[in-house]
């Protein structure tokens, strides 16, 4: 059995370094994501459109726990998105929230994305 | 090693079964919940608060992995808040919403949870 967790610290790292072209070795053509089949490439374009919204964006990796064919990460971010955010009016204050998040993987590759943000922590600093 | 994903389906059909007696089989007396210092009487009235709320309230586990001393579990919950909920007037309608949540055990005992609810989701059917 590969180790999930091996793979998850190198996909944010990719993240992190914004290496879109390598993010297909991390991230299934078929990949959905809360339900949406948004595929490799729609997956690439959310995540420049959070970078780019969130400009000092960083995944920060607080607690991950793996078993084969899911992995569990508890996401930690302190950042300051650019205007709304999540339907919410951030607008360049810096502030922190966490995200819980499980991905289903498929020959070593996330397939699918079960995220929730903590949004009501969000709204609590606004 | 003992495996937590027994405790917590027995902690689960605990808090199906209202059976607040038991509680303290599975939750430590110096329990915290997304950092506030509940402890076992204070985690139990949290729960008894959430049914008087929500009668018809029930716990679906959908994913359940573990890693000791972490348990990762993805709830489903379909159900008929009564007034507001989460700061959103729900109202009485039936919603569906999950919690991807996080607890830590200690001695067999779940001793620090960090738990999301999709708020997002929910105000998407409000």
């Amino acid at each position: 059995m590969t180790d999930l967790k091996h793979i998850y610290r190198d996909y944010i790292d990719c993240l992190n370094e914004q290496a879109w072209s390598n993010l297909g070795t991390f991230v299934a053509d078929d990949v959905t994501h809360n339900g949406n089949a948004l595929g490799l490439a729609g997956y690439r374009k959310m995540l420049q459109q959070d970078y780019a919204a969130i400009p000092d964006l960083r995944f920060n990796v607080e607690i991950v726990i793996s078993e084969y064919p899911y992995l569990a990460s508890r996401l930690d971010f302190d950042c300051s998105p650019k205007g709304v955010f999540l339907g919410l009016p951030v607008n360049g204050r810096r502030v922190s929230f966490h995200e819980n998040v499980f991905y289903q993987f498929d020959n070593n590759k996330i397939v699918r994305v079960r995220s929730i943000i903590d949004k009501a922590a969000l709204e609590a600093q606004l």
